[in-house]
């Protein structure tokens, strides 16, 4: 009973004032993101015939996508007003569109290792990155069978709940991990043909990753201890 | 009185399978951050005159010295069974220690570079490292003044006591971030000179460290909510 009074309690909060700095921090990261692939890098199309158009599809819809959409989903038991039922339901679709375009975004990594014959799989971030992803994909199926799906009991649920809880803010802590450590290593690669005003944007495109990440987290659990 | 209750009860608790995995995921970066720096990379040198061997002082430090005593140093209440007030001193003792092995490590970062002819604080991952030290040195000194030293009242402690709690959990987050950048920068400049055995032991060693990153971070939040 315990639990289920904490998440009763949990759902009522009104949207922080962190939590208003994680929409903006999310914005922020876009709009760099964009100006980045966009005026630096030549444009974002999976079809094109440069190889390097089909890869900027892959930082685009991974953090726009996936990880943007994933942390608006993760508070929008703070965000929607509305009765508990609707916000779960919100919550998984965005979770499912998130899923969605991150399959799009990943094969646009694989449909760029063709392209230019580069082996895959061999890196940190795409361990980092698939291992993240997979994970994510059965979380969000026990998610479904569990909370939405009728089967299971109250109690079950409830005792469920905080590990659900748990285990969706590490799932997300590791997909900023993948996020920082594909940038890096873009930057590196790059670095030899960048001038500073591009190098200057990545750097702070990746710290408004980072505090879009960290804003997320301090949203959910202020929610709380506070 | 609320938070002061849930802080005592906390205290208490024994330290859950995810400490143990916690232990056990840092013991091994340490040994593959070794094999890594002392049988593929030259050797561990603050004093030598290969730019590498004082290069290779940075990751090993960073990792040991900083990160990993940090996460010992939060998972204290859990794993010394002794008085409160005794687990708080060798909790501010623990990351006084890592701060110090910190400073030395990122002192070798700035070392290399004068000695290779780098220029310092360009890329993404000296930002994100300097930052997560800087505030971490801030969030040390605070909670000296607050939790050790005398001045401040019952309350004051226990209305700052869960900020101190997230805002530490944050730049633990933010310091295993640094880490993977650092790492995936080194391994994207060495590609071309790694054999397959090197660039699959870096990649292992960037698994055990956000293994160590989630299950320290997990290992505290269980302790709240089941
Ligand atoms: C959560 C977010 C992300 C996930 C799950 C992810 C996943 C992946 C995966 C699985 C690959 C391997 C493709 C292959 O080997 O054929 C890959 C490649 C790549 N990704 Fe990401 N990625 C993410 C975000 C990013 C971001 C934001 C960037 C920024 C530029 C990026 C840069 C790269 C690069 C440079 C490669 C090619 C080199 C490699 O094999 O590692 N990724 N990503
Ligand atoms: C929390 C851990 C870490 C912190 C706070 C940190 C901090 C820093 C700082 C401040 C610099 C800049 C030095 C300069 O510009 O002169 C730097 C450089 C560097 N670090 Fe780290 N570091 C950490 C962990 C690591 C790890 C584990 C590696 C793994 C190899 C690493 C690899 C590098 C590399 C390659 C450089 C030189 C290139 C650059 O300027 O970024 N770092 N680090």
């Amino acid at each position: 009973m315990d639990v289920i009074e904490t998440h009763r309690y949990r759902y009522r909060r009104p949207a922080s004032n962190v939590t208003y700095l994680a929409h903006l921090f999310g914005v922020i990261a876009i709009i760099f993101m964009l100006v980045w692939l966009l005026h630096y890098r030549g444009g974002i199309d999976l079809d094109s015939d440069h190889a390097n158009r089909i890869f900027n599809v892959h930082p685009f819809l991974m953090f726009f996508g996936f990880i943007f959409l994933v942390g608006e989903a993760m508070m929008v038991y703070k965000t929607v007003g509305a009765e508990r039922k609707v916000q779960k339901y919100v919550h998984m679709f965005i979770h499912l569109l998130a899923l969605c375009l991150g399959i799009v975004g990943i094969h646009s990594a694989f449909k760029f290792h063709e392209k230019s014959h580069i082996p895959n799989l061999r890196t940190l971030h795409s361990w980092i990155g698939i291992g993240t992803f997979s994970l994510f994909c059965l979380q969000w199926l026990l998610g479904l069978s569990l909370f939405i799906f009728g089967g299971s009991s109250i109690e079950t649920r409830a005792r469920a709940a905080p590990w659900h809880v748990v285990g969706g803010r590490a799932l997300f802590f590791m997909a900023i991990c993948a996020a920082l450590t594909g940038l890096m290593q873009r930057a590196t690669l790059l670095q030899p043909m960048m001038n500073k005003n591009e190098s200057g944007l990545i750097n702070f495109l990746g710290l408004a990753i980072l505090l879009f990440g960290v804003s997320v987290e301090l949203s959910i659990s202020l929610a709380r201890y506070i």
